[in-house]
């Protein structure tokens, strides 16, 4: 039945408890923000894992001294389902024995590591950013596809380079070796080549992918999280679809409210061109790429250190590629390399620059220039690009960083590029080229959240409570859920309370904590002579209605709602 | 990089694939359509595994032979990017010969056992039915949580009985240890055990859950599938929050549209009583109880079979069983049960007995009396359950079962009950009673699926297609993409094809497969004179107007669209 676990050592957890206060103390003191809310976060679940295994304690003595005392015993339920187990029942009394023995195996309340609950305010805020991202997909005519969240071992296996060690394997419990997928876009380069019969298509895939990284709760990095992905596959005529992933991208965070964000742009071939007349050996390109990629974070001095002490290059040729990373601009830019001397001569650089300048001619015309700017230091790490590559970055605030300033620990909000040779590597007989973009859902939702915390939202969405008001045994109970009843069946969102008997402020302090516009107090005395008081404080309405008129009435008044 | 995968053996594979195809000839004699449909997904399954197997030989003897030409080289693109990898360029070889070793190493392109992908059109039916679902949800005040997909494995374990075999656990990689989540109830205890200022919640949890179990295309039985749960949760009178959630349950069901369906109900006491009453030993009341599950498949001589032969249950015993079990009603039967000289005496099944009174009496006000069956053959198979439990099934056809019968191969499409103890099991400091009501999204979805086969219907929402007409190396693609970017600035959406010079039979194509209401068609002679062509054959609109005006006119049309 129930696992043996080892019962909690309570000392130990004390001991754990206690270290992790003092850092809290220390890391206030020290005045660095974010240790300090990593500590916090750490204390929280400290205090959880250590109150638990007080609680697994407590009933593993009570077990051990013969008392079947139910939980919920003590709670004062008036529901008699709730009271049952404390019957003399032999029933009740095995489901008792049973739970006594759970509780004492010593349950440590808590989610896996880098996974977290979220609560329904949370969520609202998601939902609602999912649905402003998903309205922008359907609007550029894109459709959704399903996979499933594991994948044969086999398909995702040599996708990631070093990152494939951060798949989470399933147990081999017999049959296949599967685990859960990486990301979405191999997932997607699966699909295409499974299915020989979609040869172009825009889709969009909204999904938690599973990393094994060290999770960071205060930067947002989790080891389950979302993905929001637009692809767009088929042979198409150049830069066009790209374009519109660029402008969905922008579309997408304009319509988020995100402040201050630009998207940086650049192009494979240009980077593979300029790393190549430069004099980076052709075995070095990869990773000479992801030393530039580190620009956003760290200083030009500090890349080329590292370009030259641990990858080996030749100080001249860090230099020049110094002096190449560090412009950025738009068209005029694209003017600079067609008439570089070095880049001139390179056809694959070449080729990107003329694919820059046709992306931007195509953003001109979707009058997205402001949003954009072609900047060589942008790389994108995953092997994968073989054209544009883009990321939209926050702009950090003009004043001094100080605690609203939303960039703070958030990197890239969103990111992609064209990958024309990924659905190759699964199917050996067509190739779908195919260019994208990720949005960074959860630190767009970080970001949303910062936002949100000042102002006052609901998770409900219900527009009308209706209330049993006065005194007496029964509260109108049939006359509420009565009138619940015909509010769902003209489709409004409706709500009353749980009890025949319920305490008005208890009914007052649920609309309140819900922002519930509109409520219908139903007094015995006002329903016998068939009238109800309808209030709604934002309309200023606070009036008695004939009870068989007030659905009609509280139609009218809903369209003029906030 | 890549995993070494043993090679396909192709004869193997043949020789299966022959044997699957003789099963579906077999089964087509035999006149076993549930066998023939899943004979021919075996077969489409077999007939991919060989067809990837061939391909992925292929590429390994090409390889052999120092071949590298590029997978796409003949596929005729017309995107320079798409090109690239056949131009003597060391990057793009270095990259051709991953392809092909890729390749050669012997994908077999499927998704895991019991799993699938769902393709856009399948999608949009889904994401329908999960819209319509929510929608209920919602109006009844309901918010939404998200729990991890897996969780610490001692959550799981002994909460499913035998079927704690069918949990999928997660390789120990180092740190927990994980499983993947067999339901969304347990994860919700949980999370109330864990947010203790939590005592009361109507939260409803649409997510994916895992099973080990054998799948079956055909029954819609999949290992990894969607459950889509409301539950309320907190110490309330009786039966209110019970009512409502049958009444939730018939509020989806009715504006899923599905046809022809009832609602069971029971009550755990009564059930419990009535095997005390019959003489059914304590020991043996849960086995007894899944026998009587089974009466929905069953007959009645072979589940009594079953309890004496198998379960050793005493003939007599059974057949007061049988007395009971046949009986179904509505409030009269309340009355017969009240009065029932053996159950009067138990006073468990009379609590339960009083609990349907209150119950019908809450459901006729609510309006759902003609939806629903008082039936004692209800059991439900789960342990947890405490109070009322409830059961949507859909009811046969009228006419002779045929093809279009929806309820072959269909069980329940809704379910749940009340679990007053599941919350105590991961908190010994309180009891949170809950109830609930679980959607079979799966089975709905079948349903959905076969009822919107016969209409035609597209998975992108695109109002309106912009076209390039005429002859020309350009036709317009500048001017397409201003139109489709100020129709994306209005909210409207839009495509145009991805082509300089578009077919125009391959635009009209795409407006015909994805019901794309409205057209504008820009010749270039027109657009040259600020005139373009607004087609909408719904509304019988084919009319030049000047280009400054085409957004305001499609505005105007929208609104009449069906």
């Amino acid at each position: 039945m129930v696992d043996p676990a080892v019962p909690a050592d309570l000392a130990a957890l004390t001991a754990q408890y206690e270290a992790v206060r003092q850092r809290v103390k220390d890391t206030k003191k020290s005045g660095d923000a974010a240790a300090q809310t990593a500590a916090i976060e750490d204390l929280k679940q400290a205090q959880r894992t250590l109150s638990a295994a007080k609680d697994a304690s407590k009933a593993a003595a009570k077990a051990a001294a013969g008392s079947a005392a139910a939980p919920g015993a003590a709670a004062g339920s008036t529901d008699a389902a709730t009271k049952a187990p404390v019957k003399a029942d032999p029933a009740a009394a095995a489901a008792l024995s049973t739970e006594a023995e759970t509780a004492s195996s010593g349950y440590v309340l808590k989610v896996p590591k880098g996974t977290r609950d979220y609560l329904p305010k949370e969520m609202a805020i998601r939902e609602r950013m999912f649905d402003t991202i998903r309205a922008v997909f359907k609007r550029h005519g894109g459709v959704t596809i399903d996979t499933p969240v594991f994948e044969l071992r086999d398909i995702l296996m040599g996708k990631y380079g070093e990152d494939s060690k951060l798949i989470y394997d399933l147990q081999d419990q017999g049959g296949e070796l599967c685990s859960l997928r990486y990301d979405l876009t191999v997932p997607f380069a699966r699909f295409l080549a499974m299915n020989t019969d979609l040869s172009t298509i825009k889709r969009y895939h909204i999904g938690k992918v599973y990393r094994r990284d060290q999770p960071s709760v205060n930067k947002g990095r989790m080891r389950e999280f979302f993905q929001t992905d637009w692809d767009i596959a088929g042979i198409y005529d150049p830069m066009i679809p790209d374009a519109e992933c660029v402008r969905v991208m922008v579309e997408i965070l304009t319509d988020l409210k995100i402040p201050r964000w630009r998207v940086k742009i650049n192009h494979r071939k240009i980077l593979d061109g300029m790393f190549d007349v430069c004099g980076v050996p052709e075995d070095k390109i990869r990773a000479i790429s992801s030393a530039v990629d580190k620009l956003d974070k760290m200083a030009w001095a500090e890349v080329r250190k590292e370009m030259i002490d641990e990858k080996g290059l030749d100080p001249q040729v860090a230099d020049r590629i110094g002096e190449y990373v560090k412009l950025s601009g738009l068209t005029e830019l694209v003017d600079t390399l067609a008439q570089d001397p070095r880049l001139k001569a390179n056809a694959r650089a070449q080729e990107g620059v003329e694919d820059m300048r046709l992306l931007f001619r195509y953003l001109e015309i979707y009058g997205v220039m402001d949003k954009v700017v072609f900047d060589l230091s942008l790389a994108r790490g995953l092997d994968y690009y073989t054209g544009i590559i883009y990321e939209a970055v926050l702009l950090p605030s003009s004043e001094a960083a100080g605690e609203d300033d939303l960039t703070v620990g958030v990197g890239s909000i969103a990111a992609g590029g064209r990958y024309d040779n990924l659905v190759g590597m699964f199917s050996n007989n067509r190739s779908v080229p195919c260019v994208g973009v990720s949005i960074g859902v959860e630190r767009v939702f970080a970001i949303l959240s910062r936002m949100e915390a000042a102002k006052a939202s609901a998770a409900v969405d219900t527009r009308v409570y209706v209330c049993g008001m006065g005194k007496g045994d029964d509260l109108c109970t049939a006359q509420r859920m009565k009138l619940a009843s015909e509010l769902w069946d003209a489709g409004i969102a409706a709500e009353f309370m749980f009890k025949t008997k319920p305490r008005m402020q208890a009914q007052f302090d649920y609309v309140d904590a819900n922002h519930i516009p509109i409520v219908v107090n139903l007094f015995p005395k006002d329903v016998a002579e068939g009238i109800v008081t309808l209030k709604c404080a934002e309309l200023g309405v606070n009036a008695q209605v004939p009870r068989g008129e007030v659905v009609a009435e509280i139609q009218k008044l809903l369209p003029q709602l906030a």
